[in-house]
């Protein structure tokens, strides 16, 4: 595909203008960055896997009518999406607790919680993407009650759908991230899940060793971050045909 | 486990008195039938598939906080649930058109429906299980509009679920049937998630080549059942681990 203008860059992933009206060209990056990008490195062939992994979840989710952006893969690390208007929150769904709710609630990781609680951050580098309550979110209209209520049922239902995709290979899904998106039909507004889903977004533990396989190896230097995501492609079935060997995932790039 | 007192028996298992009140042990049988048992054979060994199989999904259900009956498996064959009082439908919820509703629309059997469909049985044997409105139910007093809200919410949330775990597996989840129990905490009542899931009461085609995993193998005389199930249990990582070869599943019993 010829190089299109650039529209976005972020910190693992660039936007570009798509071939169609309403269509972005989404490149996925090497590039792992954690605590608000003050930890960084590049991982080779991190890309080419979560463009694989989340053309493998999206397109899950398509086929139980979940909307979402993914339109098609079109090579090794890029794929081509709808355009949307991207809500400004990180919509987290959490099993377990994990990450920030640990830290803050004094628990233990990996405590089971009551339900699935669904948190929003209110996406700003510069602030760190706070947890906000939904009065905020409101108040400010970053999205409306309304908007609230069908952005907490889709992601109840990614959540359920994703815990189904990993108890099926043996992997414990303790909490995810996803953004969502507004496109029009006409005046008629919908809410699709934008960005991605990969281990860069989710929290995925081993369910028999409690091995971790997502972005905490790299942000906690766990060890090697292709293996754990190869691990994951691999148990999943979403590896290239040519990579064989699961410590060599610069073979697929 | 001393045999206890025999309660039900239906065509692939049978429910004796458990060790404490509110609970039964669910005993699974290899026997097959379909058509309304007209047509009956036994299986060597799905009785013990099927009680790991419904094990593996109701344990990923109760993870996610979708209420059921299942509480420990006790052996082989057997599994310890708590007592419901059945709500006498089948529940039925489609993702692909197969089965009775391929034949009653004249759609081709994997036909994409535009969402899933959730649709009710009533439980009649002599009746031959008679797909029944929604009025009906209401009507005859069989469920309230609030319980069959909830029901439909439940098997949704099932089919979002048991649709990832499939899919992460290489299977498409066509469609499935699930029973509805009520329990009392005191005076208020709950529905739960009863009876089985397992790949007599689910059709799973294998995406690749669209191979059938399910009751179908057997309804449609397409092979041997165990190595269907088999397969099934295979990919999901829950075949006891002195089963090494597919085709031999009687080696389990």
């Amino acid at each position: 595909m010829a190089r299109r203008k650039k529209l976005y860059e972020g910190k693992a992933k660039i936007l570009y203008e798509g071939p169609e009206p309403g269509t972005l060209v989404q490149y996925f990056k090497d590039d792992a960055t954690a605590f608000n990008a003050q930890k960084k490195d590049v991982i080779e062939g991190k890309g080419v896997l979560n463009n694989r992994l989340s053309e493998f979840f999206m397109t899950g989710l398509t086929a139980i009518g979940v909307p979402n952006h993914f339109i098609k893969r079109l090579n090794m690390r890029e794929q081509l999406i709808r355009q949307v208007e991207i809500v400004p929150l990180e919509v987290i769904v959490r099993n377990f607790a994990a990450g920030s709710m640990a830290k803050r609630l004094g628990l233990e990781e990996g405590t089971a919680l009551p339900r699935p609680i669904v948190e929003f951050s209110y996406k700003d580098d510069a602030l760190g993407d706070p947890l906000v309550p939904e009065e905020y979110i409101i108040a400010f209209g970053w999205a409306s009650q309304q908007d609230l209520d069908d952005i907490v049922a889709l992601a109840l239902r990614v959540n359920d759908f994703m815990a189904g995709v990993m108890h099926g290979v043996g992997i414990k899904l303790i909490d995810f991230k996803i953004e969502i998106g507004r496109v029009w039909d006409g005046d008629f507004m919908r809410l699709i899940v934008a960005d991605e889903i990969s281990p860069d977004s989710c929290r995925l533990w081993d369910i028999e060793t409690g091995r971790k396989l997502d972005k905490d190896v790299f942000r906690q230097d766990l060890g090697s971050l292709s293996d754990a995501y190869t691990e994951v492609a691999k148990r999943l079935g979403v590896l290239p045909t040519n990579v064989t060997h699961a410590t060599k995932p610069t073979l697929i790039n």
